[in-house]
């Protein structure tokens, strides 16, 4: 029973890894989901009956499960990290590594799929929107553990993550990892140790 | 003669701001040529006598409408305002009126097409490069003009275009402006008359 469940569990996350990597290439809407039955190895069945509303409820497990991916990278670099200057360093080269051997084709999946998304698929935007407010919320959370006042916090950390997000856009599109590099120069005087307002 | 290329040029002119709604809404890829056509008002031979190449070409001339508009626009905020904060503010503000007046549909149109294309679509990548690369430009050319160093103003350029690109990204995604807001609250410092380092 147990053993059961838990390949239930391994089909499942494989699905949702074969539409997170689609989805991150090339978008919400381009991808069919004969393509995801492909990706993922399994039989059609198997995607309906982990996924019974079909590419929706797919796209949105895969965007929680890119949420908490990205979410743990955002945890690592602050851990490891003196400051939140060298954190946002080192998120930015997590995102140019992952940007230059995709032969700039993978961005932030999440960027590119809530630009497609309208009141059509009001769960997978609501996904969205959850992502970016997860990860506010473990930014700001950081930076106030790191002296900023709370409120400042918050805004801080919309203001970096959105310079960060639109910078990835930016990179993608010119296919260099320059404007990335920019945008952490410039944060880093706002947030290195000595930077504090 | 001379009044048939004007007519001809209306009708072009026509055909691609109706394609540039269609792409700001819902992107290029759900965009098909039959509801580009039927957008413009036209007879479908029209679109192919102006733009044999088809949707990829419509579509690069539609991302080439919009940087020049939001490039008229990013000139009218820096020549009304008496700072570069200002103007950025004053940017900020014309994409939150029309986020919200469209029911957080329309952000950036060349953002939604970016993410979209790849390398199967090259002339159109190269057309939103050109968009990032002309408003940094211009951005750089009023940094510079107000006082900052060129080669800073260039890099301030990719900075503040990227975290209000970015901000935008967000603000659709969660139905608020709140995220320009903030990033708007976070340049001010940096780029009001008196925070020039």
């Amino acid at each position: 029973m147990t053993r059961q469940r838990t390949k239930g569990e391994e089909t499942k996350k494989r699905l949702v890894m074969a539409a997170l990597d689609a989805f991150h290439a090339q978008g919400y809407r381009a991808t069919g989901i004969a393509q995801l039955v492909e990706g993922s190895g399994f039989p059609r069945g198997s995607l309906y009956f982990h996924f019974p509303q079909g590419k929706e409820e797919v796209a949105t497990a895969a965007i929680a499960l890119a949420t908490d991916g990205i979410g743990a990278s955002i945890d690592a670099a602050f851990g490891a990290s003196p400051d939140p200057a060298g954190a946002f360093r080192r998120v930015a080269e997590g995102l140019a590594a992952e940007l230059e051997a995709s032969g700039y084709l993978r961005g932030c999946p999440v960027t590119t799929v809530a630009l497609e998304v309208g009141d059509d698929v009001p769960d997978l935007r609501a996904a969205c929107a959850q992502s970016y407010a997860d990860w506010t919320a473990r930014i700001a959370r950081h930076l106030a553990a790191s002296g900023f006042p709370p409120a400042r916090a918050e805004r801080l950390a919309t203001f970096a993550l959105s310079a960060i997000e639109g910078a990835l856009v930016l990179a993608r599109t010119r296919r260099s990892r320059a404007p990335l590099d920019d945008v952490v120069a410039e944060l880093e005087p706002i947030f290195s140790a000595g930077g504090r307002t």
